[in-house]
């Protein structure tokens, strides 16, 4: 069995993150150095890794950077799933593949997390299938982490969860809640419902259903109503619910509009000689600007109502990127995260039942 | 009556305009001076103006640009609509407003088009119940200019129309693909719906349906499958069709992030004396920036599907926006828009009554 496993029955303080070594469009020489960049921090907060994939691949990565080769374990599989295919297929067939492999070693507790950053579609399939829903909860939702000027926001659902009723939404309003509050700290999170205005007539019947439900029901949350597009950029609330399809168009939207603001700028300030001598001038805050400004600064999507945590980088994602979604895991396996959302959860079972008695104990979903 | 009228009887060239001075967070000290923006562009193409409103204020604002006063007659009203009124309470109390008046001299054939930074839902309403709708169409659909490093990329609906079915976001395309023909002249405009991923098993129950529609009827439409938030500024499409819903949070997120880009670059820029040395040596290249992402730059929405040409400027415009505004509406009333949306609706009808015989001439709508 595992030699972490032994590890952690002496330190108790161990966290063990179960990663996909070969997802994402690059595997290995993006995983691994992902893995070597908070090199510090892992030792600081007792993390350890269990890397899922090719061998001697992996071995070959980690020869690069020898100061993590004490902190890893490889499991060997030969065995992947495709960036393109379809979650029905790599459910039926995925098993043994370095992403299932990952996930079980949750399931069995040998990790406290798991990180992949390969096909998301497949990800929450047998993330589901495998480590099954909180309570009564259909499918995960996946978090994006929202760029702001000075507070984190969270955003959720932004792709896994297309067609959304109103009592999904309040779901990932609690799961948000438990997630915000888990990860930043933020005793009471602001939770708002994204929506084409602030009025109360605003809204699809879907949204408007779900203010009404999060309204009238005393869930806990602190419920501050509608916000608007430009309003997520603002940090106007800490948690901002919406359905996949719209939080998947809006997140992707802003990555649309970043990448286009910065060819706008490289074209600006390479028009002219002296606009060149201005940027060199200015580089370091043109290049701090780059910085913040970096998608993988922000990489990480939890996949929320599992039994474990799950982070979901992206595909295309570098080693920072990776390296932040790994740090993410680590927060929320640190973290009382995952009996927040059941405790989240059982609030909304019992206003659900007073309301109206005679239904089932746990939340309907519809799919 | 109105000397316009008389004066386009002999010159058959004349354009008027018709135009919601009261309207927007300003009224008459942007309007007045948006409408004097162009005037080189309005003599040599033959717009003249209808202004609606106070006319002790219209004149004070005129009086500061004594060159156009000759393009403009006053039609005084002192009833206005405010910005937050509710839709319903418009239609029923807006009789006599500048909006309202505004609309009849279109309807009269006083004017070839309306302009107005007043309230949307306001606008929509009245403009619907004083013009009404080409054919079976039930709502007009608002159009989004979408910033784009080369050619122009139309978006619609952004705003008017929340929940909708298949066969709307099928109107939605056959409309933005004559708007996009007539104001871009493209001929054959590409089309795309916005979904949450490019495969064909993505999107939402209404979005997959109407990929089938589009796909399966010969509308005469080049249309392109699906795409992305991303692919937005990319100008991958000339014409991106989607609900108010996610067409708003879209272009509403888009604005927000442009406004938090900006507020970093200063932020960068200004953090020490080097930064702000080369910024102030590149301050070219950074104005010239400024200037294209303005969102002024694009103001300007078309509501589609009407029996005239009606154009929504932002509610907290300025004279810049409110100028480029009046230019669309110039640019359509001098197009073949309207009866191209005409022979576009009457492929729709034939197509789908060809597919099932036996229904109703006309496309249904569902509200």
């Amino acid at each position: 069995m595992s030699i972490l496993r032994g590890a952690r029955a002496v330190v108790a303080e161990t966290t063990t993150i179960s990663i996909d070594a070969m997802g994402g469009d690059h595997g290995p020489p993006v995983v691994v150095p992902g893995v070597a960049r908070h090199a510090d921090l892992w030792r600081a907060r007792g993390v350890r890794f269990l890397l899922h994939g090719d061998q001697a691949r992996i071995e070959a990565e980690l020869a690069q950077v020898p100061s993590i080769r004490a902190l890893c374990e490889i499991r060997h599989t030969d065995k992947v799933i495709g960036m393109d295919a379809k979650p029905a297929h790599a459910m039926r067939r995925g098993a043994g593949t370095s992403l299932w492999n990952a996930l079980e070693s949750v399931r069995d507790g040998e990790a406290q997390a798991a990180v992949s950053s390969g096909n998301t579609g497949a990800l929450m399939a047998i993330a589901r299938l495998i480590l099954r829903m909180v309570g009564e909860l259909k499918r995960p939702a996946l978090v994006g982490m929202w760029p702001t000027l000075d507070r984190p926001c969270s955003v959720l659902d932004v792709g896994a969860n297309v067609d959304c009723d109103a009592e999904r939404l309040v779901e990932f309003a609690i799961m948000g809640d438990a997630f915000h509050r888990a990860l930043h700290r933020t005793e009471h999170p602001s939770i708002a419902l994204l929506s084409n205005g602030r009025e109360e007539q605003k809204g699809s019947e879907a949204v408007r259903a779900a203010d009404r439900l999060l309204r009238e029901n005393s869930l806990g949350l602190n419920y501050q109503g509608f916000v608007e597009g430009d309003d997520l950029s603002k940090g106007v609330a800490d948690v901002v619910v919406t359905d996949g399809f719209v939080g998947n168009v809006a997140l992707k939207t802003a990555e649309g509009i970043g990448r286009y603001v910065a060819a706008e700028l490289r074209a600006a300030l390479t028009a002219t000689l002296v606009d060149k001598i201005g940027a060199a001038i200015a580089s370091g805050a043109l290049r701090r600007l780059r910085d913040r400004l970096d998608p993988s600064s922000v990489d990480g999507g939890p996949l929320l109502g599992l039994n474990g945590v799950v982070v979901k980088s992206h595909g295309g994602t570098n080693a920072k990127g990776f390296g932040n979604a790994i740090r993410v895991a680590v927060d929320l396996a640190q973290s009382e995260c995952g009996s927040e959302i059941q405790r989240n959860l059982q609030q909304l079972t019992a206003a659900l039942t007073e309301r109206s008695p005679g239904r089932a104990p746990a939340p309907e979903n519809s799919e």
